[in-house]
């Protein structure tokens, strides 16, 4: 399969490099083609682009001692986690070391009363939450994946619980950074919020390795909720749905997670996961509170859902029912994938103020059907962000370019709602032409930052835009 | 009364550049002393630094030529709200050009399905919530004093409301700026949340005008909660006090507003609003949402109150009872400043993980009490933020010596305890050393935006860092 490309200079090792890796790493230096392989690819469509070297680091200040000779070397650096971003984010374009933090996944405290922890970048989420149950508290940003908590402030990742409970750039109090001139920071003390100086934090949330190297993350927790209910139901019309969202939210209902499946999303899973769904437009819920609180929220959305052309409310607050009741929804993205066989996913996000939310499906959704590749569209309702996940023929080049020919359609559509190019996902290599349709001069501000922070362009090049 | 100043060189303003001002603004170019004075002082202690002029602008396009005119001839621009920031934030200690945007005043548009609106810089946060009343929304950052949206974003103000509502650091969807080199940019769509390049949002948010001059904001809104509840309640301890919020907060109990005012402020407020509460640490409270889930938080937080030792737990739903119970709050500031007759107020904050609260607040009165200045605390006891009001005699410089070393110890106190010199004041001229005791290195890189941003110094000079 083809991919898009970003064109960018690969730069030579410089000789002796690699021995003065070995002299600080050992057998934590992988060279072989298996290893960058692994660390060179996605699992997206992006072509594979190959680091130089992979290295394991064990902590902040071997980072320090890895970005101070790439610096001196004039390698580039190139932050790694679990691999799991979808715009290429993390693949090294022009080379250098794949830095690893997959072995920096240590909790390092937890703060009962404050609800926060530190953890090393390397935690993945799954891990965290693991840890976290029996104190009574989780960390609610589910990306899907089960990212690095490092990777995920790197793509300011958000997901289901967003709605909520905010994306990684209200989740995180503070972070530890090594910059590229090899200094090792802390961009926030603990504290709940600050008026000191410059957003650090929020700078570097999102920056996706192109800043430097975030080591360490201060997250704010939140204790699990007494009660927990599901609910599913389906609507006669998308704007139904939509309508019955916005108007919870009017009411300050604090839905926990509320998810669009469209139609062609609830064929798909139906069929991957052996289900009877009605294939119409459905939501799908989570409430928290205590039982009084949660009991209320289901019956008054239920009210909205019924006034807005819903049809049969199912809902639980039963464990098993719930997981029951969601199975749709988890199983998503494999069951669009797997609308034909032996495809492959190719997904993208956008972003629109939730007023224009059924505009932009409807339209986008037509702009599918004129297609002959099958496409789901599903999304975090309250947030005005959905996704589209195409199943395209690996063997097959022009559906790749019609996917990207769609993917540019849906940008300008939500750009012109005054929505934004990407929700989730970042920029990485496939959105790049976008963010300057979506800022234009602003973009260049990034530049004058990047160029400020990172003079010659060592840390992930190429990725949000090229200098 | 003498205060400190951070010594910078007055530039003189290069020949022809008044003429060339009036050119482009005619008579809403001022040079007098009394609006010079207006424009060069503050509410709180700081001495008084006069711009050369004040500028009223009436849309961006005139801060853009006006900062093309102020970067082309070399002289300090300093953006100017309703002058109630607390640091010295928009004092013109360079001089140059203060620019005034109080007659940016427009609300630009309301989105009500979106829960969000755009209004001009100068808007005052009372007037924007006179004009959303009637559309049953509101915007809940509420800093005390009646000030712009503008400079509460600059400062990146937060208040009472925090808890539930967050900052100004989520409040804001979007920026529009002047960037120093006369660009007009969007920081961002209007989408609720994007993961497209760098956040610049947060950047300009509370960078305190040293990096562009922002002239509108989108804003987050929320719908006015059906029920509203104040609770009133004193308590034996300070220990019990914070320990029935840490608890609420655990078990997710959605507070909007919890206020903690000291035994020395409640006799305080006892004296200046005549009321006869007990003179012991308490709490008020105020809860929102639907009916019953109001009256469910109110039982939940009166059984902790009580279990942690809490007296008379006063609560009413309706509106004058609410605003009765609140009287002492919202009197608070003048109570404490009025102490003495003729004193002036001096008044700092801090903010500390809640764990690290009680002990703050209890060392810190410690010290308070070894002084005869009087000295009240208050503060927004969910995020950890306090402030303490000084009375002072503004005829007594070995008053402000002795406050500025009590000030000195609150904020290493805060510091040791991994809280921040400031939650909500900003940095301005007060705390700057504070500053660079509390991110160290991290400051450095605050210098290097700045720098990429601004290379003359021309925006704000002087403020959060010496360049």
């Amino acid at each position: 399969m083809s991919a898009p490309t970003i064109a960018i200079d690969r730069r030579p090792l410089p000789g002796g490099f690699l021995d003065d890796l070995s002299a600080l790493f050992g057998e934590r230096v992988h060279t072989g083609e298996a290893m960058r392989l692994q660390h060179g690819q996605s699992e997206t469509h992006f072509a594979p682009a190959l680091p130089d070297a992979v290295v394991f680091v064990r902590s902040t200040e071997e980072v320090v001692a890895l970005v101070k000779l790439c610096a001196a070397a004039e390698v580039p650096v190139v932050p790694f986690g679990a691999g799991t971003s979808i715009e290429g984010n993390a693949l090294p374009i022009a080379g250098g070391v794949s830095v690893d933090l997959s072995e920096m996944n240590a909790i390092l405290t937890v703060n009962q009363e404050d609800l926060d922890c530190t953890v090393q970048a390397g935690v993945r989420r799954e891990q965290l939450n693991e840890h976290l149950r029996d104190m009574g508290l989780f960390f609610p940003i589910d990306p899907g994946a089960n990212a690095t908590i490092g990777g995920m402030a790197s793509t300011r990742a958000s997901g289901t619980n967003a709605v909520r409970y905010g994306t990684m750039r209200e989740a995180i109090l503070s972070l530890r950074v090594v910059t590229p001139d090899g200094r090792d920071i802390r961009t926030s003390r603990r504290a709940r919020k600050s008026a000191a100086g410059y957003d650090l934090t929020r700078l570097y949330v999102g920056s996706e390795g192109t800043l430097g190297i975030i080591t360490e993350i201060t997250l704010r927790l939140h204790g699990i909720p007494e009660a927990i209910s599901a609910a599913v139901c389906p609507f006669e019309t998308l704007g139904g749905a939509v309508d019955t969202v916005v108007q919870a939210i009017q009411l300050g209902i604090p839905l926990a997670r509320v998810e669009i499946l469209d139609a062609m999303q609830m064929m798909a899973v139906n069929r991957w996961s052996k289900l009877d769904y009605p294939e119409l437009t459905t939501l799908f819920f989570e409430f928290h509170g205590t039982p009084d609180h949660v009991a209320e929220q289901v019956r008054l959305v239920g009210e909205l859902a019924a006034a807005n052309g819903g049809g049969d409310f199912q809902w639980s607050n039963r464990p098993e029912e719930r997981s029951k009741l969601w199975k749709a929804r988890h199983e998503a993205y494999y069951a669009a994938v797997n609308l034909r066989t032996g495809a492959v996913g190719w997904a993208t996000d956008v972003c629109v103020p939730i007023s224009r939310l059924a505009e932009c499906i409807a339209e986008t959704r037509r702009d599918l059907d004129g297609s002959d590749i099958p496409a789901t569209i599903l999304g975090h309702v309250g947030d005005g962000n959905f996704h589209v996940v195409f199943s395209i023929d690996p063997h097959a080049p022009q559906e790749m370019e019609e996917v990207e020919a769609i993917n540019r359609r849906l940008v300008a559509r939500a750009l012109a709602m005054d929505g934004t190019c990407t929700g989730e996902h970042g920029i990485g290599l496939g959105k790049q032409a976008a963010l300057v349709d979506e800022l234009g001069d602003a973009v260049d501000m990034m530049r004058m930052i990047k160029r400020a922070l990172d003079p010659k362009d060592l840390f992930n090049p190429g990725k949000i835009f090229a200098l």
